[in-house]
């Protein structure tokens, strides 16, 4: 596939002008746009500025709201909900980060709960943004539902994505961005529109049949990793992201797909420490230094392949991509430069 | 095997007992036990009273410290460290999670890192307690090393356990208390002493080859969920239970079987968040009800098996444990009345 790449502020003028196109803001455009844009330097091109075009349709559809207010509640020194009045995912989860920045700043620690909101897109993008401020994160998110209960056969919860984030003043931060599936759903999409074949331990069908047919495996469920383990995981995201923000939970999650019509109402959860109350740059840089090596160092099973880091990949595409310009799916591309036109 | 029952009150008593004549004070063998006796009504009997034995050996080798003077940093309205003084574990974790109710009471949110530490038990009683006082949790703790990173032939990172807990007013809480290995290492100490094999995705012996062999699985190391996934989540537990609260972490963790008479400095991460704060104990037990219902309306795969909630059992065991007394392995109630008698 042919790929351009284009540099990142251009990138980002186009996506938010493309935003702007589906009547959002220019503030609400451009807090959105960041995070888009984040994800295609990641490398994480199903969660990018390819996006604006899906977004854009239920935009469109008055099933994302365009001119959104978006609430701020305090409950508490360290403790607050959002409500994103359905707005466009990514916008509600900058405006939960950086109220959560602004009371871990106060308290050391701070919760925020979104509720009324969408697809927020990938975790790492805010995991990163709260790391270069200097804050551990815990950050996850509840989605429609695509996984069954660990021995039921009926999907009931989503395939949440969860992140951890850890600041490292003399390097890489630490950046954990994971779905609580086997696979993404996405990579299952991918396989469709190639028309590939996709590992029988993805998904299955929608009698609880596993599957190698992409098609099938979209009418059914994803496995989650680790049998109970991973429906459990799931399940607390759900709980803390969903039912503890006062948002939709399990079934009571709007299908995207089939009603984009209808608010989702999905939950965020945002959870900041601010590392600077726990020791000094030099302390937290030397550790993550000390902790990176020691991972890097251990012998591997197939020497072409060492030993990495949770986010290296990631932060190397986000180098290479300020240094030669993003990488950008040129359907994704055209879409921007349609609406700007 | 016979297993005797015995009343919560005189186990609680021999236990704290029993721990007393290892040269523990009143208050701390009382924290301690019970977290472990909890253990026991949750049928999580490896890490019960039976382990008064196992923490005793190493009191006595002066590798846990029986006089410690446990230190309570506060780092902010919000945020606290514990320097444990490398106290028994479970004592240590009732310390942290104590300053953590009380913090979180204030705020609505706390977090408290604890360091100087050893094995802490398990998750869900520290989760129950917290539960029971309205209070929704994510608690972890680094370990001894025994997983190697994905992609790589050499244990460095420990088989963390990690939790959540979300109270609910009109019933059960949610307790997920789980390793990241596919196995914990206490299954397969057990498959030994039973003389049983193992299945091969548990873990591999010290080159890196799966085994169904326990004795060369003991020599090598487990293998984590979801391969990079599980691996992902062992190092952001290490992160925050470890590398942020001033602990060692990944291969500085001390081992308790090789190295019983050193300090591990294990370390842990109590988050609490008080419920209170987000809506109503009629909102909160609507929702959980809810929740839970939807759950166990889901079709099993297995008629015979039902779909849980995770947590279900351990609190049914709980509530038997309450009307019919507790069960206890026989070696551990043995060992305990030796100590005591």
């Amino acid at each position: 596939m042919n790929q351009e790449r284009i540099e990142q502020e251009p990138l980002t003028a186009l996506a938010i002008q493309a935003l702007e196109s589906y009547g959002l803001s220019k503030d609400h455009a451009s807090k959105t746009a960041q995070i888009l844009v984040l994800a295609d330097m990641f490398g994480l091109h199903t969660h990018g500025v390819g996006r604006v075009q899906s977004y854009g349709e239920r935009l469109d559809l008055k099933g994302i709201n365009a001119q959104a207010d978006i609430r701020i509640e305090r409950c508490g020194p360290a403790i607050s909900k959002v409500d994103g009045n359905n707005a466009i995912g990514p916008l509600v989860g900058q405006v939960a980060l950086e109220q959560a920045m602004s009371q871990a700043r106060e308290t050391g620690v701070a919760a925020v709960f979104a509720r009324g909101s969408n697809h927020f897109g990938p975790v790492s993008p805010y995991s990163f943004l709260a790391a270069q401020q200097g804050f551990a994160s815990f950050i996850c998110s509840n989605a429609s539902i695509t996984i069954a209960p660990w021995g039921g056969k009926d999907a009931r919860l989503g395939n949440s994505p969860m992140g951890f984030g850890v600041p490292n003043p003399a390097g890489d931060p630490f950046l954990l961005d994971m779905a609580l599936s086997v696979a993404a759903r996405a990579k299952i999409r991918q396989a469709l529109q190639q028309g590939a074949s996709i590992p029988d331990t993805w998904a299955t069908d929608r009698d609880g049949r596993p599957t190698t047919d992409p098609k099938l495996a979209l009418q059914g469920f994803l496995l989650a990793i680790g049998g109970h383990k991973g429906y459990g995981l799931a399940l607390a995201v759900d709980l803390f992201a969903g039912l503890l923000s006062d948002a939709s939970y399990l079934t009571h999650v709007q299908s995207w797909s089939e009603n984009p019509e209808a608010p989702q109402n999905l939950g965020h959860f945002f959870l900041l420490i601010d590392t600077a109350r726990l020791g000094s740059m030099e302390w937290l840089g030397g550790r993550m230094q000390d902790f990176a090596r020691i991972l890097h160092d251990t012998p591997a099973a197939d020497p072409q392949n060492p030993v990495i880091v949770p986010g290296e990949i990631e932060l190397n595409r986000y180098r290479q991509a300020q240094r030669d310009g993003v990488v950008v799916p040129p359907d994704a591309l055209a879409h921007l430069r349609r609406r700007v036109g």
